[in-house]
């Protein structure tokens, strides 16, 4: 007989915890045998006294058992997937998914909607008139044969463990924990079926980690549970000091998405695209160059396919905001802040994020930068704009913009994007 | 504005909590606006990362304030008290009250009832017919201006907070943190509105404690407190490795209480009760030596009115097991070992104590040791005898015994009872 006060105080005093324990606790936690305040308390001991490469596996396993696992068919494509951490301006995966298409493989995003500072896909995706998020796992799998890409909402069924999981983290200040973040992120992706996985692990302000040291770790962690549950895993350590690209916002970052797959768009952009294209391409084993398919607009009709599959018009115009001022500079010189975090707040109070689950978002809400670090700017230019519905919302924008804008005399450049890659 | 993730999260990192956050956490906790799992969560990183002095000072006093402090009048005598942190056949108590008070105190003990392997002050009260241990304020006061002794049950007034984090801590493993054990127990004792306390802390493997070192720190960390709150604190450091006395069980215990009232008695139960006698009479500043007092049975007195003031008839015959039946020595020897927790558990098991708060206990059941470590013992010989009303009991009383009773050739002294006096 297991006891939750025994696997608790396991791990407290430091311990492994046993298969069996783990099984245990995981399963009893999602039926309601193990109370909340149990898990509350298990969860603070895991944060506090980690847990080994084997634990966290047979972890992620638990939460796997918990619920479904998403059952696709044979698509006539490999599967490959890619998860973000989250970023500023992070809507990488609306390009990405169509472009991995356009070269071969097929891409099966389940997401997530946003809460806090970083936007969630679905919330972007939801500002084109007539789309929408629910697909059954039918829908997925002809979408995925006949367009390749399918970006949808994930369906209650997938690793229940990790949604009654990830709520009780939320208020109880067990969030920060690499490997609870690390099976969380893992249980869903493994749940869902795909054949290879890309991460990307965003390091700095606008990221959930903020120092090198814990992103790689947690990268590392991630690909370790991939490559034990035989999922083909690698990770890309990414720079989120300031925002990606220049759009920040719903409807703004679709529409920053469409410039690049008609092959224009920030260069940042681009490049995280193609370099996140290529580990994809990679895994699902097709010598592709994903950067002349970007560029020659194929990947734009994939996208045009992959709205119009989900009854999204994608010649529609996108929702604009009702009310746009700028933020100029106090005086001349070179741009060297633009800090990711200040960005997404500003965004978020504007309108384009929410604070509860039960929030609604401006479709037209966001920032708008018109400037990069390093660019040179005089007294009085605007720098972003800042775009709402509801003009209240401007003095607390403004006022989490204070201090993340830096205008100085000293030069300064754009940091690296890509800081490094994990493989197996 | 604080929140409960705030205050987790400080603590999490190894901070320090703000006497406003202290304050904070405690009333909402006890208000129900801080649920259960987010004080789960906070108890653990408490107790992994502790507290500092100022810190369970506060604590305390969050506690204190959570609830009502018991407004005693004068009652023309000195208040002090003493607390156990609870051990196998810890009848001190029984005998301890009416000494003290026969030398001119007044002692206001309010007391729990037993759950797991050590009993209840309580418990072992009700054994005696008519006795009754809930009484008023009004009903406390009245019996320390008269009798000088009063051992009845605490009441839900005092402490909420405490009660509601007690019964927490018991379901999410987070018992074992000297913070929250110390700032519990002196809570209580603050509010109870005694005006000297004197601790006795056990240590061995029938203690809560098993460690010298942990319980060192316990007892310094609670004279800590009752010194910052201004109530005089001392700790005794004591042996709990063997049972106190030879009778475990309620009943059997009361009688015991009663041979050492009437001058007789296990000499580690004079010896213990004596020694705490001395260090409350020193707190109450009254000079008077009890080790004659005790034998004059001029305490039995007091006991016999501390009793009938509560509804009981101290010359009822304590009520006795059905059943009774011996242990025997398996060979020739010396007693070299009597542990203390394998007879608290078998005295536990046999009726004495309950698993659940909502059990009841047997009034008769439990063990009477006929031995002492360091006796010269012959095979067949009996050790000690079960008493129970529910002979089923008997073969799990056993197991709990196998090991614990080691006939040896090698001579065994008894360890040392007292150990150390902390004072501040």
């Amino acid at each position: 007989m297991i006891s939750a006060v025994d696997v608790i105080t396991t791990k407290r005093d430091g311990g492994r915890l046993s298969d069996e324990a783990i099984d245990w606790v995981v399963a009893a936690y999602t039926r309601g045998d193990v109370a909340d305040e149990q898990m509350a308390s298990l969860a603070m001991a895991i944060l506090l006294n980690g847990m080994e490469p084997g634990e966290i596996s047979r972890w992620t396993q638990a939460m796997i058992d918990s619920g479904d696992v998403l059952a696709l068919p044979d698509v006539g494509r490999p599967l490959v997937d890619k998860h973000s951490t989250g970023g500023v301006g992070d809507k990488i995966t609306l390009p990405l998914a169509p472009l991995v298409a356009a070269c071969g493989a097929a891409v099966p995003q389940l997401s997530g909607r946003g809460l806090g500072h970083t936007g969630g896909t679905l919330d972007k995706l939801e500002s084109i008139p007539g789309w929408r998020a629910s697909l059954s796992t039918e829908e997925i799998a002809a979408q995925l044969a006949d367009v390749g890409a399918v970006i949808c909402a994930t369906t209650p069924a997938l690793a229940p463990a990790d949604r009654k999981l990830y709520a009780l983290r939320d208020v109880t200040g067990t969030v920060e924990s690499i490997p609870l973040i690390a099976s969380s992120i893992m249980s869903k992706k493994i749940a869902e079926g795909t054949g290879g996985l890309v991460l990307d692990v965003k390091v700095g302000s606008g990221a959930f980690m903020k120092s090198l040291e814990r992103s790689t770790r947690l990268a590392r962690t991630m690909v370790e549970i991939g490559t034990a549950h035989g999922l083909p895993t690698r990770a890309l350590l990414t720079n989120m000091s300031v925002p990606l690209g220049r759009a920040v916002g719903n409807a703004l970052e679709v529409a920053e998405s469409i410039d690049v797959l008609r092959g224009g768009g920030p260069a940042d952009v681009v490049e995280l695209t193609v370099a996140l294209a290529r580990e994809m391409l990679s895994l699902a084993g097709i010598d592709t160059d994903p950067a002349p398919v970007l560029a020659s607009g194929a990947a734009h009709e994939v996208w045009e396919r992959m709205i119009a599959a989900q009854g999204g018009d994608p010649s529609a115009p996108l929702p604009v905001a009702t009310h746009v001022e700028p933020v100029v500079a106090e005086r001349s010189g070179v741009l060297a802040t633009c800090d990711a975090l200040a960005v997404g707040i500003a965004a978020w109070r504007l309108g384009a994020g929410r604070a509860r689950k039960e929030d609604a978002v401006q479709a037209g809400a966001g920032v708008r930068l018109l400037v990069e670090v390093g660019d040179r700017v005089e007294a009085g230019q605007p720098l972003l704009e800042l775009h709402t519905d509801t003009p209240d919302a401007v003095a607390g924008a403004r006022a989490a913009l204070a201090g993340g804008l830096v205008v100085s005399d000293d030069s300064a450049e754009r940091p690296q994007l890509l800081i490094d890659t994990l493989r197996a």
